[in-house]
């Protein structure tokens, strides 16, 4: 039409610092491995597998992992509060226990309707019963005030880094490798991403070496660097930090005034020793040394999305603020306002989550046989996946530790790496191309997370049902070392 | 503890475009309004009144406004799908019409759970039914690929407004009176909102002169107008676009290249004439003048919140985009892919409100009745409301038009300003706070809106149950104007 020209907006003249955001939108694995999937469900027998494997995104619920009846059950009711008036139905013949029907109840006392907005900062009962919940896991006392729901924790980050980053001098200390919401957020807010590395040969344990080269790096460009994030247990290398790590890093941060955000999202999906969250390990060092960390800033983030729970599609979660200026969470109550309120039902599920049926109750023991075989379930896939790669040449992966990933390093022959080329890809996208086309498993390159110069990864979520595919990764990487030996 | 000045973060070094940002965080009145109703739950005598009344809030659940029965039963069982395997109890015992299973079968097949991701734009059977509403709406073709699901419309302006805006130089004409998100947003993007006045004389449409001496001062002082908002039906105004305003916003837009923000999440809220869309009005003109408005974008944005739904907690919307650069488009998907995807049970109800039950359907019946009830009670409440108005001296307010709001002017004598100065607060703040001690009725000065310089208002919602309420501000009123003559 010739028209484009005439259009007010284009590629050129947007936003630059949107337009500079990374984040790998349905990138090409993504978008091929959709096409295979079409292809099988359409009865095309010319691909050499037979079903399509997303082990590329934590999608829990997309795959094998099924909804926790007392969550789902309760919601229902939400959803519907009629259904109360029915009770009989509902106990003696859809099989909802009384301790079903008293929490709907009480959360819907607590809400009105899940229809009607909420306080911005979230319901006043649902902040109370995470405050409840963050002293039991802690033993440390929490203040509801403190506590904002969100609409996923990638909300929660967004809020944070927007009342953070002051200018384009402000840094923040990022992992490598890392989710992208990270420095695809930085990226629109025109702030600076400050790279620091996970140590791989610590099973992806920070260092603080690193950490501390990194700021000194950033402030010596002019950078003013706020605050130091960490994903533990961490995405996409799937560590579950050790105390002494956290430890450092409080005190480093401490030191250095940094704001600590603490993603912790994956803080259930631990299969080695136990979680230590940052609010527990802070509390303890400030009984250690009174006076000496009093001035600590620290916001914890956790959601729905992840662990046994697996509900994204709720995008439910919260964060704690520790050590706020009540200035600046009075700042960031006015910022979360602007967008109302975090969904409600997705509240609601977050006060499931951390208040889930207990020893006694009409419900737990359902609750605790589908949680623990969800558990299980997962354990069980890391370790065959990781006893595959141990078996894989040239592939390296520490013991399974904790949240829904595993994260090997591949080295691959140097033909490998001209053909990458040849085909303008980096050699681990390349990878991931040729075992998406041979087996029908998609997983995710590591340069889409940043690796350390001269190394590969990919990574691999656990989710997917059976271990089959685990066997076809095995077989296609064999082949493959065969082919560019 | 003395340890204030040792954190990172003050009110004086965080995001300066945060703290810039005005948003009516609870404000004083909204704060005082829930004393009063803690002091009446806990059994007060002490007040002039026996009930708060928030009029204060588009919150329609959070009064009268019950949910409609098939959009939730429907999301019961996307909730609980394990309800499926008993559709006679269902049937025979819970009043789910065969209708309601059937939708809720379609829904899941659609997204699989709704605790799953999406994909970033929404759900692909979700955009075609939206697709397919908009066509039945407006006559014209829609396609799906054009449509973005949002959490809410605020969502959606968030990120319409993030891209659009390039730069501190970058404008955006807002309609005044307004509602807050626009200014608030802009202010965090640290981008230039270039307000417009509605004519009241006009019962608040839209003043071509007065848009076009906006956009041309702006100019002058450097700005780069890209963009001009519409609210219609209006908020806070109550005002329903004639058809002359919305060709004059159009072709204006196309002349100048300005891309058109729609927001129409009041669209059925309409009790004289017909809503037009900006949509239908757009591509009409197009028909009637080949080629002249080809290159017009629009943005066009709907919201599960408001209207006979109300469902304002489930932060469900969407926007639709016409005429924009594909490149641009995919930006605005990129952007919208950081934060995963709206709530999944948030797309579903809208797909609910778009395809409702239709005639001859089992649900139909109760559907419409329902429907009918909150529409026809809106539109007696905000007549009976309008009347009291015409009553009141010093009182001037058209007729309602649409929306939940009426929006009256107010004419004080001089000693009740000087009163209201002598509490450092603005006429109409006053007004309003004398208003709530006396009666419990919680309105808006219209000063949180903006309004033309030397005028007074405030918003009233007509979503508060009776009208017991409407005769307490008559009298009021009169006391007010008698005690200040």
């Amino acid at each position: 039409m010739g028209s484009n020209n005439l259009r007010q907006l284009n590629i050129d003249n947007i936003n630059p610092h949107v337009r500079e955001a990374k984040y790998a939108v349905p990138g090409e694995l993504a978008v091929r491995s959709e096409e295979y999937r079409a292809l099988l469900a359409a009865g095309s027998t010319k691909l050499p597998f037979k079903q399509v494997i997303s082990a590329n995104i934590g999608n829990p619920q997309q795959l094998d992992q099924k909804p926790l009846t007392f969550f789902r059950q309760v919601l229902s009711i939400l959803e519907n509060p009629a259904l109360l008036e029915k009770s009989d139905v509902l106990v003696n013949q859809l099989d909802y226990k009384p301790d079903v029907l008293e929490r709907a109840k009480r959360l819907l006392a607590a809400v009105g309707s899940v229809g009607a907005y909420s306080a911005s900062n979230g319901a006043p009962a649902i902040r109370q019963s995470i405050a409840d919940f963050l002293e039991r896991r802690d033993g440390f006392p929490a203040d509801q005030a403190n506590i904002y729901l969100s609409a996923g924790a990638s909300s929660g980050v967004n809020t944070l880094l927007h009342v953070i980053c002051a200018n384009d001098k402000s840094g923040i200390l990022v992992p490598i490798p890392q989710y992208p919401l990270y420095t695809a957020s930085l990226s629109v807010l025109n702030a600076a991403c400050v790279p620091y590395l996970l140590d791989e040969h610590r099973n992806w344990g920070t260092s603080l070496e690193t950490i501390k080269a990194a700021r000194e790096k950033a402030k010596a460009e002019g950078i003013n660097v706020r605050a130091i994030v960490i994903i533990n247990p961490g995405n996409p290398t799937g560590a579950s930090l050790p105390e002494e790590d956290i430890r450092a890093v409080i005190e480093y941060a401490s030191q250095e005034r940094l704001v600590i955000l603490a993603d912790e999202v994956y803080q259930t999906n631990v299969f080695v020793g136990e979680f230590i969250s940052f609010k527990r390990m802070l509390r303890q060092m400030q009984q250690e040394q009174p006076g000496k960390f009093d001035q600590v800033e620290l916001a914890s983030l956790h959601s729905v999305s992840k662990g046994m729970v697996g509900e994204c599609g709720h995008r439910g979660g919260y964060f704690e603020l520790v050590g706020f200026d009540p200035e600046v969470q009075a700042e960031i109550y006015k910022f979360v306002s602007i967008m109302l309120c975090a969904p409600v039902i997705g509240q609601c599920l977050v006060e499931l989550m951390v208040n889930p049926p207990r020893e006694g109750e009409p419900s737990y023991e359902l609750y605790t046989k589908e949680y623990n075989a969800i558990f299980n379930g997962l354990r069980e896939r890391a370790t065959a996946l990781h006893k595959a790669f141990e078996q894989m040449e040239g592939v390296e992966c520490g013991a399974p530790q904790g949240s829904m990933y595993l994260f090997p390093t591949i080295k691959l022959p140097p033909r490998a790496c001209e053909a990458a080329a040849a085909e303008g890809r980096t050699p681990d996208e390349f990878y991931c191309m040729r075992l998406l086309e041979a087996t029908g498993v998609c997983v995710v390159p590591g340069s889409g997370f940043g690796q350390k110069e001269g190394t590969l990864h990919f990574r691999t979520t656990f989710l997917a049902p059976g271990t089959e595919w685990v066997g076809s990764i095995v077989k296609f990487h064999n082949d493959f070392m065969n082919q560019y030996r």
